[in-house]
């Protein structure tokens, strides 16, 4: 399995170097030996706030490092645990006269090593409080529970708390209440894969995993694979079965646990959002990858029973930019505006351009299939269907056209075409009608409009003459009719350019770039020639 | 392949509706048919700022919907262009008479659906201006330019701009100096999946692209899979071919394309800082999933050079949370404090304290194959080495030892144990230690002291009595010391604790929680032999 790595044995120090490209941070000094993320801009009269753990787990811990959340992380080798050393540093770096929390998540390596500093700091007379983060229900709430990534919530309260210049004593007393209240299950469909490493197949393509840990270990149940409604529906009742407060509010974290797509992950907020549980949560953390287990395609709900003091140190603002919380509410909808409808003017007479518009379009259908044959020999066979599509639909309504008034006329012919013709063809001779009837609205001039409209089929569609398009037979015809010419002379003109496109065999742009000059050496673009056939016909009437 | 999905034609709504759960956002009720996602709060005096395209992105486009960024964003189906209906729908449902920017990406779809949608609404009186965003340099400046993530950028500083109340054409100038300014690259480990299909193999295991597009097309080149580092120089040569002023100041979009875990884009932002390129770079936005495609295993990055405007409205704050610009810099260091000493204290006699240790560090060393033998029966073999570590490095320093202040000598053989005992026996032991010391500091009762010790060992290390751990001995012999019995009675306590471990089969913590009741019955635990047997020799003195 391809990964972004130089080294195995630099993996961690690199990706704690490109976070540190944030100069709120700092590490120190002692880095890579020990691994310590601070805070540039902490106050030492305030506690400090200290987590950590393995890596792996990013943006956790030093991701959270800043105002409002963390002073510091300390962070070991993936899924392992950081060194005594380590963890004290981070206090003596950090620790005033008001002492530290340790927050530790529940693996008895972290509860160890943090646990021997903590001591060790005491020995030097600092104020040292650890609580352990055990949030994990895959296995009830008896025994074995781990700390997942509803840990965040206690970085997140406990920073703000000590923001705020909450005592230490205060400030793990509502720590372990919000680690009481918080619950956390996750579901995967992959194990996370080592990076560097041979990939690695637990489980097979119809099996997912629940109640899993963030360092790889199995998951409590291997469960079917299904539809993400049904996954969260699972995952969501295992949830229920144990919050702490069934008349109660939550506040949640949704979790990527490494590699779930965006686009997945949003669906999965939306598959937890039909669930019964989503009313009673405020609050949403996420959708991100927040305590991840490197590459896992997991995501993992936690759920913090709120109180007034928990939700208000929640809300408040904190620098880490991991950090995402918004209210969580039902999708709302605002009125669509009405869209004007395609015969939006009143019928109106005129026999010289009623007799244009049924000749054309009779033309139109009547072409359809040695379009389509010629359009088979350089594209996909359909462009005479595209323009008999649109004929059969001017002979519709043409006794509902305007037209003896050609502004609105034009305008209307657009309509028609944007929503009755299909295909980039449809559009851009709706493109092309559109803009003439803006521009003639503006300025009464046929022959300067249809060049505008002309100027907005090249700007929108990229092409211009020479590149084997309509483009080709319309603005030579278009161009003959502005400077006055008639019909006739128009009508060679196009002709001339449809004809030119036999000879185009190589193009940058345009549908025809794509094809090889054996293939179109001779044949002319079907587009210039329905254009060039067209005028020949009116320039009969 | 997996994923989290239900139906595959409904991915694109449902993944909307979860983005909807953020009650700053709303949908145009003529959804799904129109896929329109607008900001609630919207000031219908200020320009209106629209973008979108095909679906796939997340979270662009209609994750950057926000105050200070886009007003409306219009998504297609997953890499499909949205329809000229919907884009028209967005403009009528936000602009007012200060008009609308569309902010086009540059595919052929893209330009003709909202160009079309544009002229019609130019049609009903409204201002609209357009703008393409053609970043990706894969192919030069010159030709087929497509939009890639440095879109983002045009979104922003229009958005801004909009927000402060610039007026439409002012806007647009600036953001098509933003798009002239703008270069993006892509690299990719892998091809996007699409969601629900079978999965392609494009790309050999050796093998990345370079110059890749967001819709699954192939790169421009395939080149070798290499290191993070070379694979960032490639992409940065080619970004740096094309810099619009290479004496400029640029701000960079560092987009994950999807699937790569946050610990690889950290450590890519790495190696892009050990580039040349990045000393010109003061911004990042990112890592993160930005303008993603779908699942795609690669990332890419856009440039922008800095104006004093464009610097300006970029810095401004923005509702959106996917997007986060924070300043570009090396990484800091601040000095690591110093650890205390291991041998903190000066040196004291007592000749009884030097023979118990002497003794208990002579037996540690003597016991070393018999426990290790025990051990490898209900453990790794390695029990006795660990204690005998511990003995070797006592009696190495036993001239050195506080001897005759009993709470330094507690904290001092903590710190030893610490440093040069291994596992989780030797933190275990030194939180004994530790713990132990401090308590004594404080409150000059050896047996409370050991108490408060042990107790420390149970918080942390998570066992209790008749979990089959060095507990069993160690509690009824602290016990036994604190109530004023001889060092004799302490030693027959600690037998008989290390004996009853030989009739504990089952346990829910400690290391013998994963081994079967055959393999643990009549073996006492190792850790609570070596314990017993230390106390029934140093009784004997």
């Amino acid at each position: 399995m391809k990964s972004f790595i130089n080294k195995t044995d630099q993996i961690v120090n690199e990706a704690i170097d490109g976070l540190l490209t944030n100069p709120l941070l700092a590490k120190l000094d002692r880095f890579p030996e020990v691994r310590v993320v601070v805070r540039k801009d902490r106050d030492p009269s305030k506690v400090a706030i200290i987590s950590g753990g393995g890596s792996g787990h990013e943006p956790a811990h030093a991701g959270f490092v800043g105002a409002g959340m963390l002073t510091a992380a300390v962070c070991g080798d993936i899924f392992a645990s950081p060194s005594v050393d380590a963890v004290l540093s981070a206090i003596l770096a950090t620790t005033g006269p008001a002492g530290c929390l340790l927050i530790i998540k529940n693996y008895t390596g972290d509860r160890l090593n943090f646990g021997l500093a903590a001591e060790q700091a005491r020995t030097l007379g600092l104020q040292v409080r650890t609580v352990t983060v055990d949030d994990d229900i895959a296995l009830g709430t008896a025994v074995k529970r781990r700390g997942l990534a509803g840990t965040l919530f206690v970085h997140k309260i406990a920073g703000q708390l000590a923001e705020a210049g909450y005592a230490l004593d205060d400030i793990a007393t509502i720590a372990q209440q919000v680690i009481d209240q918080t619950i956390s299950i996750g579901l995967s469909l992959t194990e996370c894969q080592h990076l560097g490493h041979p990939p690695t197949t637990r489980l097979k393509e119809d099996q997912v995993e629940l109640g899993l840990g963030i360092h790889g270990e199995p998951g409590i149940e291997v469960i079917p694979y299904a539809a993400a409604d049904q996954l969260m529906d699972i995952a969501v009742n295992k949830l229920a079965a144990y919050l702490p407060d069934t008349n109660g509010r939550y506040a949640m974290i949704f979790n990527n646990m490494g590699s779930v797509s965006p686009i997945e992950m949003s669906l999965l907020v939306n598959s937890f959002r039909k669930t019964a549980l989503a009313a009673k949560v405020d609050y949403i953390v996420g959708p991100a990858a927040l305590m991840s287990s490197i590459n896992m395609s997991g995501f993992s709900i936690s759920l913090l029973l709120l109180t007034p003091a928990i939700e208000q140190a929640l809300l408040a603002p904190a620098a880490p930019a991991a950090w995402q919380l918004h209210p969580f509410k039902a999708p709302a909808t605002v009125a669509s505006p009405e869209l004007p409808s395609t015969l939006l003017h009143a019928p109106s007479a005129n026999s010289r351009t009623a007799a244009l518009i049924a000749t054309t379009a009779g033309l139109l259908v009547e072409i359809e299939a040695a379009i389509n044959s010629l359009d088979a020999k350089v594209g996909d066979g359909d462009a005479g269907s595209t323009f008999a599509l649109a004929g059969k639909r001017l002979l519709a309504v043409q006794d509902q056209l305007p037209l003896n008034e050609t502004g609105d006329l034009l305008l209307t012919i657009g309509r028609i075409l944007a929503r009755e013709a299909g295909g980039s063809s449809g559009v851009l001779l709706s493109i092309l009608f559109t803009a003439a009837g803006n521009a003639y609205t503006q300025q009464p001039d046929l022959g300067a409009a249809l060049l505008a409209g002309l100027q907005k089929v090249k700007d929108y569609g990229g092409a211009k003459k020479g590149n084997r398009t309509m483009i080709d037979a319309l603005e030579p015809a278009f161009e003959a009719l502005a400077s006055g010419a008639t019909l006739s002379v128009a009508a060679q003109a196009a002709r001339a350019g449809a004809d030119s496109t036999k000879d185009i065999v190589q193009t940058t742009s345009g549908r025809s770039s794509y094809l090889s000059e054996e293939v179109l050496r001779n044949i002319p673009d079907p587009g210039a020639e329905v254009i060039a056939r067209v005028f020949e016909k009116i320039a009969t009437l």
